[in-house]
């Protein structure tokens, strides 16, 4: 099983993404965390994109902010799974800029949007990605969707 | 490999839709299509996306419009990977509400989401899906980028 | 008389919803009140819509936020009445992803959509569609109009 | 059984809502339709909404666009339900001052609010207000439920 | 010359509604202030504006958020400038249904909308337009215009 | 009575602003009609606005699109009552630029707002204002505003 | 004098950005025009950018649509004034997209953004930012501006 | 090599503008800060515009709020290139009024825009049009894009 490679444009967006880490490691899934701006280190996301299937990734998850052009750059790189978080950023227009610039790739160059912040649900899609051809991840999301399940029938109002 | 489910709310969803099937079977990826209501067949969606897994598919294309309840309803019945697409859809205002109700998932049940009727981006997003454990259709989505590049370098102003 | 059944998505919905049960204690009005979520609890919803004239409910009222699909899937699975309230839960888009999510409903399945967060008006909404074949319930919302217009009229500036 | 009143603003929102006669003519529930204008002529407003319950409806439908107040102000004058239909008007900004205009009504007054352009749904919601307090009417809306389902059963790609 | 009459739709309008009376008291215009709620109180809302003139107003300056309706309904009931002040209400969607709701009146029935929470402008509005045909009233704005200059010309960075 | 002077930036904004022309023509209030740019002439828009007063101007309706800053430049530069027309211009984002940069003047300098593409309404409002202080114009639009009245309760479904 | 690089990510920009093309024409300044694909030539946008000042380019104009990367990347790998022209594509939501993704930028990595389909707008100001060392070149700009004026006082009602 | 003048239409722009001037301090590019009012001191901001070139500006930077004219304005003055700022100004509806009032320029005049309060890239964005015929900006510019990378390449998660 590959691991899901996590880059995200700044430190600042780590309150975000870790959320993905953590459902990651809390399914069992090995995942390594990185900062790659694309405005800022444009060799370096280059040369992790292109490198990311020979490193053993199999699916990478890309937040960023703003003008977050880092997931859709990262998807023109590889052919492997590009997940998007749009970060709702402090200078950000409530999100919009994040979502739009994300979500709108052009036909050709696929990008998985998840919901704004939506770094823990980036997360478990990557790993029913990996479920889709790894019986025991399947099984792992089963019963994660499960235990959801009993939380809310055994809620109290 | 497993086959690619598409599914739709409406046949009126086809002109759209139907650039996922082209895809796939350009890249040579087994596939079927069909009409799934969330709103007039909901059983119907109960019982493909229950047996979705079962029935030999590992990736869900699902696209629709206006209040778009498919992509997130089928995600919610199944732990495979499952990929929205935003319908555009003639009372539709502008395509917010088909990309909001897709894209806005609460944590723990993950949709995929592509462009606004970015159906063909859907169809290369689970060939990215199935190659990421599949060498050769990997090979053959790298060849594809490297088509896309090809076309626009010879491209003439 | 039937009962009004209020159903949400989560129990962080509950602080905007129980203003819709107090409304209908006010008035008179027998309700219930559960935890129903579309996403993660799509069975228990199921069951919900589908027994819930049976179980003597009149009129459903459902909120959610983000991607809401709980009131338009229970629409699709009941012949009630049923009145959505967007709710603008914590990563919600400014609301628009609920309203929208809610509202957008394709022609067949109608939703009765409020305001944002606007569950007192979707209980006064339950309250006029018994009263519109009940006549003590209608003379008690006549007379809590007359109480509204009283109210303004006596406010000083 | 009461019968349902359609209002509009003017005969330009002709052509959307009379989809709301036609499936309550369908359904065969009695109803009238009439041009009355929030803003041309308020009086006839005031007294089409003050009388309406004398007048034998139980329910009423009022559809407007841009800056859409019939609606609301219907809803301010009786206790009965109103239903809204945003209209998108020639100079309407793509149907959101519809839309914003009859959903924000303040806590007191409710409107339930259907999609944009929405006249056929207003008419489904009509007769759902009344079937839930009419066996007959509500077993007609099952039978319409049941046959959307086989349309879609039916359908060919 | 005429007094201005400043009316809005709730209490709550105040805060941002009493920047209109600082103004004209400013100024020097004549005023009322009075709470006239459109949805609560619309029979107080027809006299006020039927008899407007009558009463020796001039110009009405009419707030309100959410679904506001308030200044359109105003306008439709007097032939007097009625200016409408959307304001930015706890439950209203950033502000967009106040002022699309107030500002897209249908031709023939024109309101003068400002800016969001734009009081102390609609005092200011009023103002030109009584100076419009009173040259005192007008000389005391230019002066205004001339202090609001100098007040910059004054600032140090 | 002052004339009311009609100003726009472009050619291309003539047939939606002739609309408040004709309705003026109408009524009988003198008007003139000129093309003034903020961004191509701003000479000529400062001399325009300085002069308009002391040239027999009494109501000022400027109209542009896109970056419309011909409304609000003309109120700072004279204190007459300034109205503005957004125009939905060829390349406008839907109006919505138009309307933003017109609506939402910092306190001090205030623009009366009409709809989008609303010079009709400009024009009953630069009436409405003069007739503020004149009583057989204030007599013209009661008697229009009756006519509309009228023209609704003749209409036919 | 540098020339003026423009580049477009597909040719179905042409239309669009061929006006920067044409103005520079007619002011003189020399320039080249490619097409530069953010997402499917990410090398060739990365090797134009990065060779852009050594091959004579002073100025870049960057035209994209939908999530448009190409200005900000050509930025983040460059110290050249990069100009973005957001282009209205086809699958595009109103332009708002494109905009968004050129204009959010983050701190660190200016783009110059213009108005959408401002491609005349970009060849202008690039002839700015050249006129703003080169006297020849500001003297062609204030006769060009001088021209505007001419034609506005000119233009006939 | 001119300097750059730096404008803003009130003392609350401040906090946001002066990070224009600090990077150009840092960066050692001469400036001027003003306090210059479209609105308040329309005569002061023509004269700033008109003499801008003579006074040895060679870019300027205007800063505004809401309905933001001063960029636009001070463009049709001057041939100079503009960078315009929207300032999120505190009654500004979420920053998309400044933001549509800056950047929707009609053709002719040419504003370059930068991000919702993103003074820094104008104060990058005017260093880039210095250093565009200025190797020793250009040096340091790319010195600074430099270091940018390293602060990346250096942080730790």
């Amino acid at each position: 099983m590959g691991k899901v490679g996590i880059i995200m444009g700044s430190t600042s967006d780590l309150p975000v993404m870790e959320e993905a880490k953590k459902i990651l490691d809390e399914i069992g899934i090995p995942n390594e965390m990185e900062i790659v701006s694309a405005h800022r280190t444009p060799e370096k996301m280059f040369e992790y994109a292109k490198n990311a299937k020979k490193n053993g990734v199999s699916v990478i998850i890309a937040g960023a902010g703003g003008a977050a052009h880092l997931p859709g750059m990262t998807a023109s790189l590889t052919s492997l799974p590009v997940i998007g978080v749009p970060v709702k950023s402090s200078n950000s227009i409530d999100g919009w800029d994040s979502i739009l610039s994300i979500l709108q790739m052009p036909g050709g160059i696929p990008v998985a949007t998840v919901a704004l912040n939506g770094a823990k649900n980036a997360g478990l899609l990557a790993a029913r990605i990996i479920g889709s051809s790894n019986e025991s991840v399947y099984k792992v999301l089963s019963d994660y969707q499960e235990s959801l399940k009993n939380k809310v029938l055994n809620s109290k109002i």
